[in-house]
């Protein structure tokens, strides 16, 4: 049904986390899907003053690996500064996914919820409402902010916007490749019992699944819907 | 798109002045929209012990010429009390709504919004919420709430959920359509300034459109879509 | 640690959805657990004349069977209407439970959530939090509300407080007691992918685990402590 | 500056301890205050069948020392079941309000708050903001929500809406009258460290005060104001 | 009624498109209104290194004739950086409202929405209510959050706090100043359907309006009003 | 029962505010109270460009009267720059406290509420949940915000989270000894009724207790507590 998807995540392995069954289940009936990942994800570990090269060259390749596995057909990586991007302008968050947008002309954006506990995933969700202004000629249609394991859950009620998702879709179908691509990100994925661990992430897509009477599904809360 | 629309009102004029807009376009792309009043909309005024027969006698009759034409399918009187639906067990409501899912088998379900000055708004919001668990083989795959002029706005902030909009849809071509119901209702229109004036409800229909940068549009809050 | 803990549910099989792997590792360590159930949890699906006697029975039934594999010391059946105690004052309900407190003198009181989707589950919340007034000489320090599959997920956003937990019981060592007794409810249960299904509530329980870092877990949110 | 005041009430005292303060003190600078009870206040404690008419009138004679005390111009009682007013239509509470209304075209009406714990509160704040729908011709330029001392306070956070004061009134010249109206009501209160006692009245009246720089204030959450 | 009124906002043109009409209105009726905007309003357009000054004095002029149709007596024009508050301590934001506030000795501050789009806007927000602390000798008595088009609207609910407001001012007589002085900022409007056009503010004034019975308003959250 | 808490506040003053009963009354219990202050309280008032090396040692030598009276253990002081925390990567202020947590391994963690004016306060609320993540073998079980007076009652509620404490901790037997660690502060302290007054103070905490019915308390909110 959706021509063109853009994920806009923090770090690789947000987009597989967030929605990777969705990628996956959209790109095989067809959609372009497209992800974006604006931090480096591997600057903070490495300290201020050298970036790991080595590690960043891994990371990428194995979001090539993941994003191959969902059948995302674009991967785009920005270099702002992994889990400091509260020391960046937000305004140049927002132009780069203007620039993204521009670029795919997506009618269907994902992206990080406003409330999670991670500082970089509560920055581009406000860049990514900003450039999503649903103004004349705006190609965004749907607006949505998923959740990632061992973020979002992570934040205290009462500390920031709660996750309460009213947008569901089914990857019973898909749930296999989501976990396929998170084999993928084997240095990132934990051990049971945490969240982002295999099993934690399975039950999670279980649980939503049953929420709404499927076998597996990923939750989200819309942003805007335009019809 | 959508097959089967139900929506799901507490009194003839309500779905006019919530979703006319939106009945009218629908209808006229093809879907089959089913329009339900649970309250009879005249009782509470002619007092508790005898109902007013020539007013409801009218107000169906009005509420028949506004469906007419807005192109709803199928009308449904239910007679529960005016004004006093907190005087019914809220499982009447939500077995009644029941009933029509299963009529009907709609895939998209429009009512009340929770937060409404109007107390049947409110707790027709919550049967309409009940009835619609996203159970196995449920048909209903997106539940919306629209604003009704007169009420909604009229709750005030911290005494109930507010209504803050995530889904538009564009009534540009159907705005006249949807005054023209309107006008159906005479009886209830009142005049400029009052809200539920033509002209309040086109600066709102218009403001919402500005909104998301189309001519006119009626808002909603998404309650829940499976996908 | 606790001495004495009362839950207060609508109907029989709350408790165990609830707060089962709870009930079952206070009681093990030593925690004297009673559980009442305000509402009988039959009469609605029988009619409102006529109270199916035999279903009442052997609800009653497996509750004791439940509470037994739990290892609750004491059942209390309320007979207020099933899915009707909207056609109760309040006040009833807040002075039954006032009785049970007098009674059972609990330091920590269970109890639904504000939000849920059944109706029952809201005013029993209302009623609890009530006769839990932090008064002089009041007993009960803890007061917790748990999350029901099948109705407290199940509550659109927007539509009532959201669920957040912020307290977890670790339930690794007493989830098989909690999925035991809700084999005791068969008749209340459903098959997968429905939330009340022996695998939903283990996903749930999982998750929740995961959460926090433990295998299981049942997630709470705190109405109010006392230390 | 106000020329006319209404305050509604569920119950002899619950003006005293909510605005007991700034009535004594805009009586004393000139305005009308108008004072209605909605509920008798005695019902349910004497049992249903037979209310008690010693205890209301006492009860009366009390309210009316305490107005006087206060310089309140009028008082008004209802006669609605004490805190059992779910049992009664919102709608009978919203025409009472009204006729109020019309009968002392009051330009600020002052009520409870949406959250309290006690049912009747909650009620009688949803029928005062319906009865005050700003339609042209409406006198009512400012509605606000007071607290009252262990009903306001003891509602748990998630379980109804919280009172967040924006509205302050300095009592710093009044509070000593507010105190002497409480004693009026020696029955309904209670020793510290009840929060209805005398001293805890006036730790929140201290604390208000210094929230905003004055010796003594009266906090309030606004509904609405026209200007 | 006031004697001195200060506006604080992000940039020339928020102030007419959130207040114009209370501006003109009030400072009819006789008070002195200043107007401080605190970013430059075209730094960011113009790229990081080097301020566009003639777009800088073309706008400041914009603002010279905005306010003078609405008849603010005082301009002030920080300058901080267009659309990167979010790069300067907000201490800095809050001392330089401190400065305007002793210096006009303002009893009404009005700002921008804490939750607008906007990120200049919500952080002049924050740096407002901190400037505005109620201590003793405070002046501010009244502090308001104003909406504007094209950014308090477009944030999605659930991102931050919404915009539901409770004080409306009646701008009836004003509206056509609020019109004419948007015309000044000529550059900065749009073409209807955007909200930032002609047609889009005075639809939203009329639906304000219609709100509380009145031909046109501006409507404010309120933060804190002292009495 | 608590073996080893640590306070994580921004300025010195800040711990005696929020919590200085509790500190007290855990510490004489036998907890090890450990309080870390991460900004160092006095730079923005002596200007950017120089500290004040006299202020900072007298604020130094009053947190060290302060916590000796109060009975806690170790003081932990940040270089972290006082009211500019907005200008640090939050990610230092996380890892500062990762660290004094590995050094303490606390079971309870006390800090500043989210919504607070002051935004020192709300950075390290944000750093402390943060580093407070429920991973396998955290050591942190309960997790508390407090309130600061002058701060956290300040903030305009739809600004900001609400400060809605559920915690109660009675300083009935510690509150004088809050009072004269308040007393080690005189410098921060003001007169009544400023709420950083020694009265102001002191009405919060018996209004606290009234609430819960004891004679005096500290409020939390809760952020998790794993059981």
């Amino acid at each position: 049904m959706h021509k063109s998807i853009l994920v806009v995540a923090a770090h690789p392995d947000d987009e597989a986390l967030g929605c990777g069954g969705t990628i996956a289940r959209l790109s095989q009936e067809g959609a372009a899907v497209h992800v974006a990942f604006l931090a480096d994800g591997v600057t903070s570990r490495a300290g201020e003053a050298a970036a790991d090269q080595g590690g960043l060259r891994a990371r990428r390749a194995a979001a090539g690996n993941a994003c191959e596995i969902l059948g995302a057909r674009t991967l785009y990586f920005g270099d702002f500064p992994d889990n400091r991007l509260d020391t960046v302008a937000l305004l140049s968050l927002v132009q780069t996914i203007e620039e993204l947008i521009a670029k795919f002309r997506p009618d269907v954006l994902l992206t990080h919820h406003a409330g999670d506990l991670n500082v970089d995933h509560r920055l581009i969700h406000q860049a990514a409402v900003t450039a999503c202004r649903p103004q004349v000629g705006s190609t965004v249609r749907t607006l949505l902010a998923f959740e990632v394991p061992s973020s979002t859950e992570w934040q205290p009620p009462g500390s920031a916007p709660v996750f309460a998702p009213n947008w569901f879709i089914d990857i019973s179908t898909s749930l296999s490749r989501k976990l396929a691509a998170l084999d993928a990100y084997a240095v990132e994925m934990r051990a049971w019992p945490h969240p982002r661990s295999r099993q934690g992430v399975e039950h999670l897509a279980r649980w939503r699944g049953a929420t709404v009477g499927v076998d597996a599904a990923e939750a989200f809360m819309l942003a805007r819907r335009l019809f």
